[in-house]
């Protein structure tokens, strides 16, 4: 959908409309003296108590629920907005401390995504709506070992191997948590994020943020499209779709090493500068072999729609295939009928202002042939091992679009299951 | 309105769905051979044939008029992000290169808010919708001087003096050109900037940007709410909001001194930070006392809804002032009746990744204690001397605000009246 075109929910739902808003903030108490005054009954009994839907669910609900057997944020429909923050924690943190972290992040971030008040908020009202907040948290390997439960993390729970062409740039590494705080309004995410860098200030600092959007598109019958990169191609066509395809595609499952680790997921976050203005020097049909698809309906080229299956083997009228075997897709696409080089990839867009990113001194300087423009690309997957990791060995080494893109950060974590109302994020590693 | 919860506009918009979009890129002839096959005729008539609103129109039209007698994006109902960039025209610029300009970027400006393909632009699936595009053009002094023409510069077109407090950085300061690009997709402002930037490379290098978000609320009735600062209060209750008051308090009129400028207005760009840590530790009835209203509804405190008039003589039960003298409501109000002091506030959030605007060296340091989070205030009216400059004197000297905030930014421009079809910005300067 466009962000314009959403279909109207049950009437009265929860917003930052008078009404619906007030009643809202009635039951959570926060209706001062003066302001219920005028107050009407009218949709006192919707609002956020609006039963959530499920992690998959419909668009238009603006709760996304937390709690669940897998975290949200995965399954659920790409948002409009990402902020993405790494946290390093602070010396001396132990088991004790990571797990009343845990505790207190938790138990925010299930409130926020409800729309109700995190402890210690003053500022309520930023996040009444929560438009589809959803808040996921990973570990990195410091965390186990801070944790002295190094034995309990995965075995892939280690910095990705060097690819070609990789530059990568530290300061978007590995560390020991992460937060994937998603959502269709800024300020509902902004407030989420500084609710949740405070509320474990004393724990961890945050290291790093990678804040990215997405158009969100949705067809005519209500389901969700596929969003554009900033090369203009949709991202994300051959993703899983249905529960089978996610158990086998996105969750560790039962063959986990760990009970702890069944319903989790590996997420992967690799920072992906495009190089714009040579991109901007390619004509469509250069950009369209390259990737392997159309431009307009993202079909492959062999095919007419988005969702044709690709037809590798296919030879043009000139004797070549016409899907180029160095294109992404053909790189990117399952190899050697291994399905298990199946993910799910959630990445959004970045497009820094230059100005804001660089040193005073560059204010001045030629700015057009800069931009700090790319691509979040975030995937997940059981075991990066067979997904994540040959698939990028393949395309650094091959992709035609190396051309215009460069990987300059990496990060791993281990995402652990969802919670049950009151449980804390990975509370089995603990037991 | 939350983002989740527009009513749906005529069948068939324009957006980034499948077949909207499809039948609007074949109108452009983008479609691709393979990809028109499958297509259908459905809602061909429609797209963004849509003729477009008006400028203060329905916040549901994707499409907002770009050619009026004034400038979209003033009027408009705020979108959800902002992107604000100042331009330094290139050396040797001269009235010539500066016609070049106007005319390359109103006729781009005029195709990306269509939903059309701008000049030399090869991604224009990603502003296929605009999503209620605005860009607003304004010109600094430096403009003025370049072209030859500094006598056709209103005379308040100049630096603003000097305020109590004032804690300037000339990186967010005058320049000579500025575009303020708002929509509800930030894919879609994120390309328009970047066409806007290229498409003027030759002429003019960009600055700064200012790039902020709001929530967009919407009321039962379907009009706008008022969106929330980051400090959690509605901001721009007391705006104009009909013809008259727009006339009154906005645009130049036909007091001006040069006909060029009667239907333009002053726009006042002034970046604040806010002091976030030292904001949270203030309880919410200290908020209210500095602000002068509630939190949740806004109301100023002599009354109960948002729009109630400010008893500014009331006396409590205590005898004192029920709207403290020094707060920002009382201050910012108009004073010895000078209705010349009403202008519209029309700023956006900022909140900056502390990591991603910081030196390497900051990434271990204690970051809890930083934020770069705050307001991009902007205002417009006839005569910043009548308007903001007394208001602000007042505030800068008197605000209980200013214990959370500092203005660390401040830029003055010139707008120049709407568009008919086919003419540029600025035209009637140049005849």
């Amino acid at each position: 959908m466009s962000l314009t075109e959403h279909p109207h929910p049950a009437s009265c739902p929860v917003s930052r409309s008078g009404f619906s808003r007030r009643s809202f903030l009635t039951r959570l108490g926060l209706v001062s003296a003066t302001a219920a005054v005028g107050m009407t009954a009218a949709c006192s009994d919707t609002g956020s108590g609006d039963t959530a839907g499920d992690a998959t669910g419909d668009a238009a609900d603006p709760v996304v629920a937390f709690d669940g057997v897998h975290q949200a944020g995965i399954e659920t429909p790409v948002q409009a907005n990402n902020s993405t923050v790494a946290f390093t924690l602070r010396d001396g943190v132990d088991a004790t401390g990571i797990q009343r972290l845990l505790r207190i992040w938790t138990g925010d971030a299930r409130r926020l995504c409800a729309g109700e008040t995190a402890l210690a908020d003053l500022e309520p009202e930023l996040s009444a709506d929560p438009a589809r907040l959803t808040i996921t948290c990973g570990f990195g390997r410091g965390l186990f070992r801070a944790a002295g439960i190094d034995d309990r993390a995965p075995d892939w729970l280690e910095p990705l191997p060097a690819f070609t062409g990789d530059q990568l740039d530290a300061r978007w590494g590995d560390r020991d948590l992460v937060l994937q705080i998603c959502g269709d309004d800024r300020t509902t995410v902004s407030h989420a994020l500084r609710v949740l860098v405070r509320g474990g200030a004393d724990y961890a600092r945050p290291s790093w943020t990678q804040e990215g959007f997405l158009d969100v598109p949705v067809g005519e019958d209500g389901t969700p499209g596929t969003s554009r990169n900033l090369f203009g191609f949709k991202d994300g066509t051959v993703n899983p779709r249905t529960d089978a395809e996610f158990a086998e595609q996105v969750w560790i499952g039962t063959e986990a090493t760990d009970p702890a680790h069944v319903d989790g997921t590996c997420l992967i976050i690799r920072r992906v500068a495009f190089d714009m203005p040579l991109w901007e020097a390619a004509d469509r049909p250069t950009r369209e072999v390259a990737m392997g698809r159309t431009i307009v309906e993202g079909a492959p080229l062999t095919g007419t729609e988005e969702f044709d299956e690709p037809d590798l083997d296919a030879i043009g009228a000139d004797g070549l295939p016409v899907i180029d075997q160095h294109s992404h897709i053909a790189l990117a696409t399952v190899h050697d009928g291994d399905e298990r080089q199946r993910m799910l990839r959630r990445g959004y867009n970045y497009d820094l202002p230059v100005s804001a990113s660089s040193a005073d001194g560059l204010v001045d300087a030629d700015l057009i042939a800069l931009s700090d423009t790319g691509l979040i690309f975030t995937c997940f997957q059981p075991d990066p091992r067979n997904a994540f990791i040959p698939v990028q060995r393949r395309l650094s080494e091959g992709d035609r679009l190396n051309e215009w893109i460069t990987h300059t950060g990496s990060a791993v974590f281990f995402v652990p299951p969802g919670t049950a109302d009151g449980e804390y994020w990975g509370q089995a590693l603990f037991a």
